[in-house]
């Protein structure tokens, strides 16, 4: 489930969420800061559950997570899941796309360590916490939102620093409070969030409820995976499923999408733009053109997974477009 | 409720959606536009509800749905309703805070008619269709986000003109897909997405799920009340509720609560930034103000209000400061 959720992120063209994060996985559960194994309890009342992660890694917490909220919304016609003890889970996408090829609406939810400040802050209280939606369509590619609430995602100023290139204007400030086109200052600075005050309140409403609601770290709370060595990182999530069919019948919700979607892409553009895009539909592209031509991954990565590969006679050099 | 809904939100310094609206809801009730009386049908299935508003009022369709997903949210654990055949309902922040006394976690989102071009576009089509959060907290006053997707609330646009003010650069282009400050000439034209392709993908998904989901109108198909003088506004509007005691206990949740603002309001602040501000925090002292002081109206709000008020013999002078 881990090395699927990151494959798939290379796939869509987050690059920032694919296998460049093996390595740091794989250095935590060496670590034994991340558990395999063994039970995740959780309660269930009504429509309501909260899935104790119990420290295993986020894409096998997020799966299990992923299949109870479907579970519940199939019974209910909406499935809640608030997941405590859970570790950085990925790109949100990788569960969407799960659900959407159920024809389930997915609304999903993360908190994540401190890297933005408050509207009026100068240090990271916040993280850039995901928001995140999944709808089918018909004859489209599906509605597939997930956003950082920062300006940009952070991963992309990790990918920044890790190719040595600056970051634009207004992504963030350096530790002092200053703006910072540096990428390895922004990264020891904050993030700063979506559109000021709007994208600092909707991250606060991401951690009240993966974090505040279920148990979960929040704030200061939430454990960097880079940095604490000590603690569990205590990440939270929420899951909202919704099964279509309660609504409408679900051929006709396909057909008012389409409808929906053929009627956005037909608007007019602005000079040298050549099309409107819906959310989610680059990386759909994205994905088609790396089934066919690979994943070329930085050089760096590229040595970070041969090594660990080599430690444990895996032979990456086939997978590897050189 | 309709009343109670608009002195509300100039309580709470939201004057762009205060009693300024009267006129405009006045004039659709004289021609027909909206119904009074008569049923609202909805369905039930599972913990999701299907309000129809039969065109009533927005307000009073938003607290007819309110109730309903606070009732089936104390059953099931969450309640969905999802509202098709409405009117402008306002602000969301009136029904957040009726949900909050009531200690429930309410989100609300509501679609609205084509004020917003999608990244790309240089036309109006989508709304700057709110998105909304109501949480209880134990000590501070709750967790208010109430939002317009676009960079800021139309609404406020509309303040500007009726002050004869201009707008700062960025908020909107015109008619032809220019920037502009001018209030009116952005009026004409389109109001511009809160941070670019994320705030016009939120607006998308706030869309689908208050009217591609619920059978409402959506894109195009939602009236724009001050244009269309033919047909309803067939508003579509979504509501989540969430009974927190399915989570943990209130008092534990409240006293979380409680943390994550003290410790987010003592962060340090950048100079010349007085306190860090928790959304709904601004607009809480507002209100105990203007409880106190009255509520201060631009002239021709007074003066449409004076002017209906005659017709039915009520005498507003009383209830003016001058």
């Amino acid at each position: 489930m881990v090395a699927e959720s990151l494959v798939q992120a290379d796939l869509r063209g987050v690059d920032s969420h694919g296998v460049v994060r093996a390595d740091i996985y794989l250095r935590r559960l060496e670590a034994g800061m991340v558990q395999t194994g063994g039970i995740m309890p959780y309660t269930e009342d009504g429509a309501i559950r909260i899935l104790d992660g119990a420290n295993h890694f986020g894409a096998v917490v997020g799966c299990k997570a992923l299949a109870m909220a479907m579970e519940t919304s199939r019974k209910y016609g909406c499935g809640v899941v608030g997941v405590k003890g859970s570790n950085h889970f990925g790109t949100c996408a990788y569960y969407l796309l799960k659900a959407v090829r159920q024809n389930q609406i997915m609304l999903i939810l993360s908190n994540a360590s401190q890297t933005m400040p408050p509207t009026g802050g100068i240090r990271p209280f916040i993280g850039t916490n995901p928001f995140s939606v999944g709808v089918p369509a018909g004859t489209h590619p599906p509605f597939i939102l997930d956003m950082a609430t920062s300006v940009v995602a952070r991963g992309k100023i990790i990918s920044a620093a890790q190719k040595g290139e600056p970051i634009p204007a207004g992504w963030a400030i350096d530790k002092y409070g200053n703006p910072t086109t540096d990428a390895h200052a922004a990264l020891e600075g904050s993030v700063l969030p979506l559109g000021g005050a709007k994208g600092y309140a909707i991250s606060m409403f991401i951690d009240i409820m993966s974090g505040v609601l279920t148990g979960a770290g929040f704030g200061r709370y939430v454990n960097n995976m880079y940095e604490n060595w000590e603690d569990p990182q205590n990440v939270g999530h929420f899951f909202i499923a919704l099964d279509i069919p309660r609504f409408m019948p679900l051929e006709r919700f396909k057909a008012r999408m389409d409808l929906y979607l053929d009627e956005m892409k037909a608007e007019p553009t602005a000079p040298g733009v050549p099309e409107i895009l819906i959310p989610g539909e680059l990386e759909h592209r994205c994905t088609l053109a790396r089934m066919r031509e690979g994943i070329a991954l930085p050089a760096k990565v590229e040595d970070e997974l041969r090594v660990w590969g080599e430690r444990f006679d895996l032979n990456l050099s086939d997978a590897i477009i050189e």
